[in-house]
């Protein structure tokens, strides 16, 4: 991965309208509050290209336009963008690389969610919502530090077998993905969401579980009607 | 009920005015953090006609507008609009017809009622407010699967002889009801409000009860004197 | 007091500018969340004359300007205004006629203050911004039902002989008291504020108390020190 | 320390554009919900000079602008202004004379952080959010009371030999140092944050610990590696 002093100097504007459209998927993130200054980050899979376009390192939220999004390839190598990506591009790049049906990757260290993952507990499917969209539990991947493909490879084992969108890396935070970097982005939203009611039912005493048949019935529902076709 | 693929293509504008004052009214759903991306939805009764008017599936709150609302007969099946109904719209339609009284239906999965309805508990009428509004304790409903009239069946249910305009659907969330969409947007607002006071009474004690004849006589008073006449 | 049908038809716009900025006060308690739907309120004494102006019942806080307040008399017979005014309004009346130091009277069931009225439990003085505003602990005054003197009363015994300037009524909300309805908004702020954080730390073990001789020395230094002279 | 009532009563604008700076950074304050009403307060050494800006006591955020910033000497003696500062002028003015590489200081009662200092209690370092940012624990400072150096040798001593830029002042609130005022906003926001997200893991279990070689290892890379260069 190239380190951010050897980021482009020029931007040659390379795939700007999916790196606007990347930005403003960020709005997305604060709205529901689920970063605080400048952490978390949206990636996209360019179409048909090795190319993922990913935002800057410590950028700000605010204002945040496409020349804030770099564009890199499936190694993490810069390719086009002045601002240095984000210090998590390697995990993004690992599951584009080893998940060739994601588009859109979403990292975040929500509160709800990340008090699960520091205490290793994944969050129960005990809430029809949480079926419609996780389709069970919320998994926990390993403790791993930044810097290699550790988090690429816990993401992946994690997810691997799993209905869920999104895994609760340990002491860490949420990485979720999607077909679309929107559809990545609400997964982290609803992945907030559910962790949160579960936590604030579960202070109170136990929630009841939700038997596995109408938990398959509830996702296979979900998937395929929800929404507009 | 329509599926969705069945929405009918063209708009005739059927019941504009009302389907623009339905969509405004999500704006509270919204303001009061009731609601996450596109979940929760909002539905009226047409007066004088056997139709009513609901969210379309999936459908984003931002600039949230007359066309984004769907005219459907108390079936669920689609008169007028381009958007597949709300995937809830089996339980509106059931509710319309059992209470012809009730001209709003709202559902939300705000997070505290919800909490509450994932471990299948009521909650308790501890607060003035609460009286005020509910008149008793906020009943839970059964555990029903969306896609027949199990939901509606199970609201209309537990609602019956209770003063409480709202039930807690058990691991799902909130039905309110009311003479208006207003009316039952505001229970919403308000069984979410009261959900949360007392699970933080909750979290350090056991909240102190209010004697039956007390909570008689807020009820009394605040259905018939608040407001402006 | 007047009854909501009684008010008056046409408005004189006797004291408009007090209205107008009694209104804008509001604001105050949307901005920090004390107030949902259209409950709470805010009242001032009229300088030299025995009337006070108030919010009218069931007003919502968009857009509500000066003729959105009612001004009463002391006794809470409305003189000018075409709203009802709040059905409150004897309460505040109450403490109008016994307190003649007190301007401004603010209540509201702002969430975590409100919790801690339901257990019926004082909330501790264990942090120095409590000690700075309220001096104490936040005292808990009785179980009283609206309609008659019961919360006014309650309000002014519970009161009687503490620094606080703000009273928790059981099972019901907050109000609070000021030489302005500035003041009395402030109060009801920071009864908000450190009713939460008290009860923040209560969640995970018990808070340190303060030696009252410390709280008598923050309490002397933030009345007669902070702010602009 | 100059007395509130002799805060100069013309404003010559002394370091006109670092007192605009200055205030703007409040901003960050009010948007992560840091601060009530008028309390917090940022301010910055005026390099090369024995000098720095503090936000007035007592004045609010909205429109809060240049003029609502003091320039004060190292003791906390007003040099330019019409606004008395801030009633911990005091502690900043002993953090700057203590401590030369600091040039921003910090002061909320920021309700989740405000609560660990209520019980005395230090934040353990549990989220790699928190190596990175904090490379330890957030530790606990003593009681002390406001008005003269006791707050300011509390800061100064806590964070002796410490990598953390925070400290909880018990039953007070925080304090953050930066080598400028933003970092010390930035190290107060995710305080805030890490706080919160802590006691919520605590709510519902015991979090995992990090070993110490891993909070190391985050701590280097984050101040070495993250965000543009």
């Amino acid at each position: 991965m190239t380190a951010p002093s050897q980021a482009a100097r020029a931007d040659r504007g390379l795939h700007r309208d999916q790196r606007a459209h990347v930005a403003a998927l960020h709005t997305e993130l604060v709205r529901y509050a689920l970063v605080t200054w400048t952490a978390g980050n949206v990636s996209e899979r360019v179409p048909g290209e090795d190319l993922f376009v990913i935002k800057g390192s410590g950028v700000s939220y605010d204002g945040l336009a496409w020349d804030g999004i770099t564009v890199c390839d499936l190694h993490g190598d810069v390719v086009d963008g002045v601002r240095a990506p984000s210090s998590d591009t390697a995990a993004h790049a690992y599951v584009y690389r080893h998940l060739p049906a994601v588009n859109g990757v979403v990292h975040t260290h929500s509160p709800y969610a990340t008090a699960w993952s520091a205490r290793g507990e994944a969050i129960p499917c005990v809430l029809t919502a949480m079926a419609d969209e996780f389709g069970g539990p919320i998994p926990v991947g390993p403790f791993a530090l930044i810097g290699d493909d550790s988090i690429g490879q816990g993401i992946v084992e994690t997810l691997a077998g799993q209905r869920s969108p999104a895994v609760l890396m340990r002491n860490h935070g949420v990485f979720t993905i999607g077909d679309s970097a929107r559809a990545a982005v609400k997964a982290a939203v609803m992945c907030e969401d559910v962790a949160r009611t579960v936590h604030l039912a579960r202070q109170l005493g136990e929630p009841i579980p939700i038997d596995q048949a109408a938990i398959d019935s509830l996702y296979e529902r979900y998937q395929n009607v929800y929404g507009q076709r």
